[in-house]
């Protein structure tokens, strides 16, 4: 019954991947399964994310990007929308419905959110399950979309070949100071809302933060002359992020925001760094899944009650976490 | 030496107290030592816990809290301020500077900021040592900031005794939806900045929200009559977290807070909740600590070379990270 998923999910039917996703987002162990098995089909997707301040309109320009795509590229294009708003409140849900009426009828596209308040390394884990099912079941853009305002989302979004930061003008000082952070990751960014005043102001604020962050000497200066560097060898070895601007609510901007995207995707082949990410993504992912496995076999192996004693001792001030942990371990009877 | 820095942290001396956070923050040897020694030590303070999204002025409302605190309390203060920000582009030591401003001259204060670009794993377990330190060092309140527009952010804040979330008028949809999550995990509500317009409507949009989230039936319809049910002891054994308005920077609204958050405090003794709440964060703990031993426990025993076979081997597609994690695990030669 379950390789007729695994089957159906490979040959594209929607429904199908539909139903591994839940397994897999339930950690059932049939979705344990069809990850292992799918594994070996992956490798193919180009992974895309997207993250940035709330108000940055970046779920829109998601949409946009995903109908141009759908528009001028032969590939099937999947978004990940990464939600951590609640689902008692259906967050996500309601915004899986705004996205169904763009993008509705279009069977090359498949929109997933997740709205679980699990612990961070239950939705970067998820996350990277959810991949290897689209990319397995042949959809070669995959869009990771964030809400880029904390560490974990952050990390998520890294995680993609390609990470673009979503900007828009006039968001405030604090957010500007997170968005410092943010920018150290992008690869692409986007001011997008830029029909609206202070764009200018926004721009130049990212320029001089790139230039901090990105010193790359285009003039050197030699004996009071100035020498210009072969700026083609430059551009082969170093990336410095493009600035687009889009309004994603009439698609202004968004053709050339793809352009980007394809540029950097080719910076990657021809450099390196795109086996480089790969390599990097798969071994936290392996990382991750050490880190289960030992926590796996720490439960089976210690009985709950012998870990409440530990936690009774913590409480009681007797034991601090570590010793307690190392005594669990070491099995000399907590 | 390090006994000396111990011993005069628990005396009170600020520049040992430095040390010690520094020490803790690089997790050296020292640090870990110290952890364990001064872990019997603590178990006095508050921790209150202050997440919001950017824009909301939450920075400013815990600088005027804990003005407030100085002035009407006799416990000591400690902020702790966990800044997803870069290091590089120095957000945190601004704000640690600004603070330093209003705060500055009281040594009853300590502020630190941790913009460790670290893992998220990182962040909480840094946050919950430093708690440690504090709550050793004689400060009573212990006030633990955090930007709360990521799960991350939310994590490391709800392991407080007290979680306070700020809310701003006019801070647009987006903002909205992610609070609504936030709100579930609220003790107390606080809608800064409430001298400016649209206060009213924030006012009315939490009250909402609130009601769907706290369902509590003060009265119940039976055979068509309605019974109050008694008002006391439902108080006692529910708590619904009540909405603060403030201006922080001119101080509007503060005492109130503080006496919503010692009402708080007196409902988590009364209820039980207080110990609940301790024994939660720190299983927490214990279990962190836990997955940290483990890990180091497998990077002793396996090679580095076994390790990156195995990541090859995942690169190539020829296992799943969870098969290659079994094989590593299993020391069956990956």
């Amino acid at each position: 019954m379950n390789m007729t998923l695994i089957e159906s999910t490979l040959e594209g039917d929607r429904l199908s991947l539909a139903r591994l996703l839940t397994q897999v987002e339930n950690d059932s162990s049939e979705g344990r399964l069809a990850l292992a098995k799918l594994f070996r089909h992956t490798g193919q997707a180009h992974l895309i994310g997207v993250t940035g301040a709330p108000g940055t309109g970046k779920s829109s320009l998601v949409n946009q990007l995903a109908l141009h795509y759908r528009k001028t590229d032969a590939r099937k294009v999947a978004i990940i929308a990464v939600d951590p708003s609640s689902p008692f409140t259906g967050g996500a849900v309601l915004g899986d419905r705004v996205r169904m009426r763009d993008l509705s009828g279009d069977d090359g596209v498949f929109i997933r959110s997740m709205a679980t308040r699990g612990s961070v390394g239950g939705l970067a884990q998820t996350t990277a399950s959810f991949t290897t099912l689209f990319d397995a079941a042949g959809y070669g853009i995959i869009i990771i979309e964030t809400v880029g305002a904390g560490q974990s989302e952050v990390d998520i979004a890294r995680l993609a070949h390609t990470t673009i930061v979503v900007e828009a003008p006039g968001l405030g000082d604090e957010i500007q100071a997170i968005k410092a952070g943010i920018l150290e990751i992008a690869d692409v960014l986007v001011i997008n809302k830029a029909d609206r005043p202070g764009v200018e102001n926004t721009e130049r604020a990212l320029r001089s933060t790139l230039e901090l962050a990105h010193p790359t000497p285009r003039v050197h200066r030699h004996h009071g002359q100035a020498m210009t560097v072969d700026a083609t060898a430059a551009a082969e070895a170093i990336w410095i992020p493009p600035i687009n601007k889009t309004v994603a609510t009439d698609g202004t901007g968004i053709p050339d925001l793809a352009a980007s995207i394809a540029k950097h995707a080719e910076h990657l082949r021809l450099s390196g760094d795109w086996e480089a990410r790969d390599r990097a993504r798969l071994g936290s992912e392996l990382e991750a899944a050490i880190q289960v496995e030992l926590m796996n076999r720490f439960r089976a192996d210690v009985p709950l009650s012998r870990f409440e004693d530990a936690v009774e001792k913590v409480v009681r001030r007797n034991l601090s976490p570590r010793e307690a942990a190392k005594i669990l371990l070491n099995g000399s009877g907590a």
